[in-house]
Parts: structure tokens; C-alpha cells; sequence
């Protein structure tokens, strides 16, 4: 690539060579550290992050990547567990983020709590790591994008990307991901009312939990349900049919099912292509939302357009004058030097 | 909103205000030219379009605005003509006008074609207009949108805004429309299989049209499986439950029943206040959607985004730098002086 734009300090250069190393044998000190630098509001270490990436990315991209979400009380963290131990039994490494845009607001996270995952988080093949802090979901988002490649290089042969689903948060993690996967829970008719929009069409696979007990009849019932309405939504693909499995994440039952499920997904996409096209077309179309995040703030925050906003903005809201009209001015304005 | 920032001809100004007035007393020649000038290619028009819409923007907004979508062969023209031609008898005037992003390519317009509809194109009570031919589905759009606005000016309370559904259009004319009909044919299970991605969600009613004669049991099945499928996901409204509805336009049966569910649609949206909300939001993310579209453009034919697109791209395609590190070196391009 040349070099880059900006400036790259030596001093910045030589520390990330070593921190890149130490990540590549796996220490955990030196992917906290790595991530740590990953996850800066300091735009002065943008560049070491940029280097530090750049010499991890041909060690990346070897894990499976799965989304898993589910509205709060879910048994999403029960859930997680259950299915991560499953998987270092295995002998696989497991790497657990979060995208959690109330982090915003509250500053904290609600998910990646290791007290959440009590077990999991003491197994040495796993890793869990909270949400990070961010003022955009699309900020927040990428630090996340950019810990699984870090987690990647690290060793993590499994990437789970949870999320509580507020506002876009499914959406940008369906983007991130191999394989979506929607929790619900048992019940029918009225009761299931509430998936979000666009939500039941980017799952690859419904997972009704808590399907055990006196909730067995109800979820079997809701099984039949969502198989039915997925069959009226378009297949994201020809060669796969999205299920609604059940499981019970607390007695340990279906969870086996699950990985069979994504290990089946991965290998009839790798054999009609749509894997790689997958990854590198979510490569393309991160890097035109993280251009146009910034173009808008760009726009917003330009000084002709800041003053002219708020009465144009009004005037649209009155009927004065019409969106495109209104459009138009604004980017008269911007483009004027 | 003082003085506009493009000079504004008085030529122009002098002319526009006598084809408002045409507009506004109903006369065609006058409609057909407004339009002919909002449609037009030629930037100098502009000024002329800017004024001519803000002049009769107080006269607008007075229709029922519906947008109808449904795959060739579900009989769009048959439904739109029966249903043109029950709302002309009862004393309204109807507009039809197109979003066809075929039309891009074709040039011509797949829709809107008058032969389709003779009974309703030769009401003097209707007036069927073609898609505009565009680059761009927002152009398309933009051009449809301010279109709906002429018509409403010119006294048209009731306009439909069809489309095929390629790509987003649907979308689009969700956006710009206060409701929302989806026309399916009749079928049950596997044969429903083909709502596209996010359609189901943006419509305020399913209608199954074709339920006659063997059809009949079922498209009363596919009606069932649809109320419970859009019992799956979460209402747009607390105040509305989106019903699938039957119909036969070719025998004229169901057709009333529409009008009757529009019109209980919208006194439930006026009670509840979300109507003219929606109206403004339609309005706000319009302009928004309009400036994003324009920045993209800007962008993309920046000389220095031109000259490193390329290669920054292809980097991010083979795994050689991150997305996110890409975006950021477009952006630091585009910003410098």
C-alpha cells in the first residue's frame, strides 16, 4: 500500500511489531493490550492501530463468525455458556464479544460480564470480552469488527458476537458474521408477537430456548409457527434452508444440534462459494458504512451547513419547501468553498 | 426562507407562477408541463422546478397517498383499474404514478402504461402518468415524489404510486406513501415462498387477489398462514393489525373492502396522531436520504477518492488492510485541501 497518509512515529511502529507478535503466540496480556489500543478515543493512536492491524490481518479470518441474539430474558448468557463449553470440549477456542449500543448511555456493559458466565469465563479456551464504549453504534461496531481479527490472529477458532438487539445492533452484527442466530422463546400466536423488523430475515438459524419442561408443547407449537413463516420470506440463499431448532440451555439439551447446524451452514456455503463471497462482500460494504458515517459528520459539522440547517430543516417540517428542494440548498452550501 | 442561494430568472419566475395556477385550477396542459419541468435533466430548470413546487406546496398534501407493489403477474393494472374506477364513482379524483428503477435501463417505462388500464385512462376523473426515467432509483423517486405533490395541488385526493418491486423500490415508495399495499397471489406453503427482504414488514395490508373459482380454498389457506406469519413480527402501530385481505379484481369482488380498510386505517392514524408524524418523518428522512445520496456522489468523484479508490478496494478485497483502516484513508483524501 505504500505509505500511509498520515504519520507513523518509529517509536509507535516498533512497539506494535512486538505487540503483534505477542498476539500472534496467543499471550493474553498482549491481545488485552492490543485490543486496548484497538478500542482508543485517542485519534493519536490511530496509526499504531492501523500498523498493528495490518501486520495481524494474514493470521485473521480463520474462525467461524456467529451473531447470537435474543430479547433480555432470552437466556442469552445461560445460552452462551452452555454452548461455549460444548465448544472448547471440543478442543475449539472460543472468543466472546459484544455489540451493545446501550453502552452508550450507560457507560458500562451489560453484556460480556464475565460474572454472567461464571464457568466459561474461567475455562483457559475461552475469552470473553464486555462491549466497548462508544458515542455511535457505528464506533462501536468497529472496535468490534477489529477485536475478532485480533481475536483471530490470537487463536480464537470461534468468534460469538452477542448482541441485546437495541435499535440496528442485529443488523450490524448480522454484518459482521458468518452465521446469525435468533433466540426465542417458547410460546405461540400473540405471544411470539415482537420480532423486530428486518430481523427474522437475516437469521440463519431460530433457536427457541427454554424449550423443556411444561414449556415443551408451547415451543414445539412456535417451532411450527416460525417454520411456516419463514417459509413466505425469500431463502438468502438457494442452498439453505433457514430451521427453528429448540433447545434447553439450562439442562444442556439441543445445544450439540446447534453446532451441527452451523458446521452443516458452513460447509454447503463453502461448497457454492457464498462463504468467501460473504466475508469479502461484508468487507466492501463495511467500509462504504463507515464512509458515509463519517461523510455525515463531515456534513453535519460543517460550519455553512450548521447555520442553514435548523431553518431549512424547519421549513420541510412546516411544508414550506419540499426535501429535495431543501437538499439542494444544503449541498450548495457544502460545496461552496 | 430569504433569498435562495441560485440565481433565480425572472423569466423563469414569471412563467412558473402562471403554470401554478393552471395547476391549481385542475387544467391538464398545465399538470403535464409542471411535471415535464420537474422530470427535466436540464440543471438550468432548477430555479424554475424550486419555484413552481414551493408556490403550490400550500395546495398539496390533501390526498390519500397509497403505494401498491406486487410481482408481475399478481395483476396490478387489473386491481389499480377496478379500484381507480370504484373510487372515481365515488366522487374522487385518483392519480397513478410509477417507481420503475426498469425504466433506468429500459428508458421506456414498464408501468403507468396507459393501454393497461383503458377503462381508468379514459376517466376524466383519473390521470395515470408513467414512470420518469432517472439514473438512479432516487432520482426516479425524487422525480415521483414532487410528482404526487403537483397532483395534490391540481386537486387529486387519492394517488397510488405503484411499483414492481425491483431492488428497493418498494422501500422507496413505503417511504413516500401513507399506505402500504402488498398484492400476492393466492397459495399456500412452498408456493408462498418469495416475499422479499423487508417487504412483509412495510405493509399496512396483504391482498390476496385471484381468490376465485378453484383458487378460492386456496388463497383462503395462503390468507391464514399470512395472519399468522405477521403475527411473528412486532406491529408498526399499536393502533393497527395489519390484515391480509382477499380479492378478485377481474370479477370486482374485495375491491370495495380495500377502500374501506384504507379509510379505517386512516382515521385509526389520525386518532392516534401518527398520521401527520409520519408525514414529517417521511419528509425529514427524505432530505436526509437525498443529502446522503449526493455525498456519495461528491465522494466518489472527488479526484483524490478517484485515485486511490482503486487500490485501497482491492486491499480490502484480498484481506490486506481492514475496512475500517480503509475508510479512513478515503476520508483523510477527501478532506485534504
Amino acid at each position: 500500500m505504500g505509505r500511509p497518509f498520515y504519520s507513523e512515529p518509529r517509536f509507535f511502529l516498533h512497539k506494535t511489531h512486538d505487540l503483534a507478535e505477542g498476539v500472534k503466540q496467543g499471550q493474553l496480556r498482549a491481545l488485552a493490550k492490543a485490543i486496548t489500543l484497538i478500542e482508543s478515543h485517542n485519534t493519536d493512536h490511530s496509526p499504531a492501530a492501523a500498523a498493528l492491524l495490518e501486520e495481524l490481518l494474514p493470521a485473521a479470518g480463520n474462525a467461524m463468525r456467529i451473531g447470537i441474539s435474543g430479547v433480555p430474558g432470552v437466556g442469552k448468557s445461560t445460552f452462551i455458556e452452555a454452548f461455549g463449553l460444548h465448544l472448547t470440549r471440543l478442543g475449539h477456542k472460543v472468543a466472546v464479544l459484544a455489540v451493545d449500543p446501550s453502552s452508550q448511555i450507560s457507560g458500562g456493559s451489560i453484556l460480556g460480564d464475565k460474572t454472567r458466565m461464571e464457568e466459561l469465563a474461567r475455562d483457559p479456551n475461552a475469552f470473553i470480552r464486555p462491549s466497548p464504549a462508544g458515542s455511535t453504534l457505528g464506533g462501536v461496531a468497529r472496535k468490534t469488527r477489529e477485536t475478532m481479527l485480533l481475536c483471530e490472529a490470537a487463536g480464537y477458532d470461534v468468534v460469538i458476537v452477542e448482541t441485546v438487539g437495541v435499535g440496528q445492533s442485529e443488523i450490524t452484527v448480522a454484518s459482521m458474521v458468518d452465521f446469525f442466530l435468533l433466540l426465542q422463546l417458547p410460546g405461540a400466536g400473540d405471544e411470539l408477537q415482537g420480532i423486530k423488523k428486518g430481523v427474522m430475515e437475516i437469521a440463519d438459524a431460530i433457536l427457541i430456548n427454554k424449550a423443556d419442561g411444561d414449556n415443551r408443547p408451547r415451543a414445539e407449537l412456535a417451532r411450527s409457527q416460525y417454520v411456516n413463516a419463514l417459509h413466505l420470506i425469500r431463502a438468502k440463499s438457494d442452498h439453505w434452508q433457514v430451521p427453528a431448532l429448540l433447545c434447553s440451555a439450562l439442562h444442556g439439551e439441543g445445544i450439540a444440534e446447534v453446532w451441527e447446524t452451523i458446521r452443516d451452514f458452513r460447509r454447503a456455503m463453502e461448497e457454492s462459494g457464498e462463504f468467501a463471497e460473504k466475508r469479502q462482500r461484508q468487507a466492501g460494504d463495511w467500509m462504504w458504512t463507515m464512509v458515509m458515517d463519517e461523510l455525515k459528520q463531515l456534513f453535519l459539522h460543517d460550519p455553512k451547513v450548521e447555520a442553514l440547517l435548523p431553518r431549512l430543516q424547519e421549513a420541510v417540517d412546516r411544508g414550506i419547501t419540499t426535501p429535495g428542494i431543501a437538499a439542494r440548498r444544503l449541498l450548495e452550501a457544502f460545496r461552496r468553498p
